[in-house]
């Protein structure tokens, strides 16, 4: 069985782990040497590049990616020529265009914030207008961890982006929700239907970039579970998408459960189930996209949470902090991208399993407060 | 940091996984090409060639194993070059000599069977007639998953092992222990002092070689849990072993705990670990070697049942039957060697955890089942 991984970023070197164990050969078209997943890269190129792309998935079971910036052309020229693409271009095209997403969604009828579309700075100004006077703008495509969106009181805020707009092209605005927290609800779907859900997880996020996940969402609740649940199902059935889904949500003060983004590959809101699930995601994303039967997606412990190492070290190498990451932590599990420190960046995680939250959330965040210079753990 | 490990078997291959998480660059010298760990093979070369190995060592920050086999001047040299090599030669060569090990347990006061050295066919005779009219011979060397042992009634049994005996060389003479089962206590020791205890194990062998492993033992009880662990820690630390060390047990059936063979890497018992326990035994050797602090040895759910695939198909890979392996069974966690099917050959295991034993045991077995033509789940 051979994967073949477009993208060569932390994604794609988690995937490497249960590749090995499963006995799958995971191949991957890295952008750049010296990345993340360098270890099974095979090939280095522009994955914008048809040509380049094509020859990549010659002798490959099935395509799948770790982003999903892929061109749609480079995508269906794959597809013609045969390959197996998980998610398809039809499935991506809504993880990879936000006005399509969220058109899609209004049909499917998922809940999700009042939104429209802009042309002008009128159009921004009016929708400001109707809904309590600010906007969330966002860019169709290209937006990721905070970049691409803003949130403004008018259309002059975002005169650039409007210019910068194409024939056809538009901005996309949300109303900004009074979000009482953001949830994220995984599944997996297989070409053939079978369906995996994953527990409910509650995301922090700092600064537009995740910052911890825990899972369960506590609190939670049966009605909440079940709502995005469902919203999960819906979107992964009613956008046909295999392999991994990721559906971020808003919970309200009311209550009410909203479509936020989503993301069709493994996330940052499930990289506890490495440590904390009986499947991880990126097993599952491996099974799903090749077809096979998919695992289970029960919690091994009742609390799972997770810390992203934003940034790292102010000197140094995040590997160089391990032995002080651990060190009293023996619960601690680190997991790294092989990437240098630099202000913001994801450079690894540490998640923690166990039955209490507190004990738990803590262990995560004091060892992964030992990666940074600048976080003291309260 | 880099880990150099010598051989290229499954054990290796196990270890890329942790490596890649924790950011350890592993470096493998593997027998030949096409090995288990391939993924990570960096060097292929004689592990008896002092300059192989001292040419592969040259970069990495320590030496560990795959196996036991390497030869004590090859690893004399590594250390007086200045190479950390863990487990030492110190400590291998009771791994590497039965009779060293039968000796050096004898001065630690730690329980074994009855032995005794033999020379001559004389030697086996008397030893069987002081115990129950039957002896198990060993070559003090070299044997491995039921090769090199026979259980004789007389010396004449073992006239070709006597035989071809070098100068001062010995056989090693055991009691057949009358054994209600046996069982398996692993202990992870830094070279700092460290040490992480496993919960037992009970083991169950077939033909000679490892089919099961439970975790923890079931109806172990707080004694004989705890005797084990001693016996473990005594170990590790009488024999100065750094690393995973794996104590094989037999119980007997008035409650005695004795010591049956020693692995200083991780093993077999251990490989539940992988699903079943906060750090598996292949991230804890990685720790250990490093010096790094250890992880949690706790287990994740109650039960933890590991079953080997033996053999592996009569026809087709072992790869091919993961579909039919994981139809049905979602909680199994199929771990592969990529290995060729031959009878008897250990191609991979399976996994399981959960709540109830049966369930667990069942689901192992019959997930392994499929990688079988001549196995019946009853």
């Amino acid at each position: 069985m051979r994967v073949g991984v477009i993208g060569g970023g932390q994604l794609a070197r988690m995937m490497i782990a249960p590749a090995v164990e499963l006995g799958v050969e995971l191949r991957v078209l890295a952008e750049q040497p010296e990345m993340s997943a360098s270890l099974a890269a095979t090939a280095v190129g522009d994955y914008r590049d048809a040509a380049i792309v094509a020859e990549f998935a010659r002798d490959v079971d099935v395509i799948t990616f770790d982003h999903e910036h892929v061109p749609q052309d480079v995508l269906r020229a794959l597809v013609d020529a045969g390959v197996r693409v998980h998610p398809g271009p039809d499935a991506l095209q809504f993880a990879q265009d936000k006005i399509r997403m969220r058109t899609r969604l209004h049909e499917l009828g998922v809940p999700q914030p009042e939104w429209a579309v802009a042309e002008s700075a009128a159009d921004v100004d009016a929708f400001a207008r109707d809904n309590g006077g600010r906007a969330v703008v966002k860019t169709a495509r290209g937006g990721y961890d905070g970049k691409g969106v803003r949130v403004v009181e008018s259309g002059a805020e975002v005169a650039d982006w409007l210019e910068a707009l194409g024939e056809g092209e538009q901005l996309l605005l949300e109303e900004l929700v009074p979000f009482t927290r953001e949830l994220a609800q995984q599944v997996a779907r297989r070409p053939s239907g079978e369906l995996g859900v994953y527990p409910i997880v509650e995301t922090v996020q700092k600064d537009g970039v995740c910052a911890e996940a825990i899972a369960p969402a506590p609190s939670a609740g049966a009605r909440v579970e079940r709502v995005a649940a469902d919203i999960g199902v819906a979107i992964a059935e009613g956008l046909g998408v295999t392999g991994m889904l990721a559906v971020e949500l808003f919970e309200t003060d009311d209550e009410r459960i909203l479509v936020n983004e989503l993301a069709m590959r493994p996330h940052n809101s499930g990289h506890w189930t490495q440590d904390g699930a009986v499947t991880s995601q990126f097993e599952q994303h491996l099974r799903a996209v090749l077809d096979l039967p998919l695992g289970d997606t029960a919690s091994l412990q009742p609390w799972s949470v997770m810390v992203n190492i934003l940034g790292g070290p102010g000197e140094g190498s995040v590997e160089g902090r391990i032995p002080e990451a651990l060190e009293g932590h023996p619960s601690a599990k680190v997991h790294t991208y092989g990437k240098s420190p630099r202000p913001g960046r994801k450079v690894g995680h540490v998640t923690a399993v166990g039955d209490d939250l507190d004990s738990v959330a803590y262990e995560a965040r004091a060892a992964a407060a030992a990666f940074s210079d600048d976080i003291r753990v309260g």
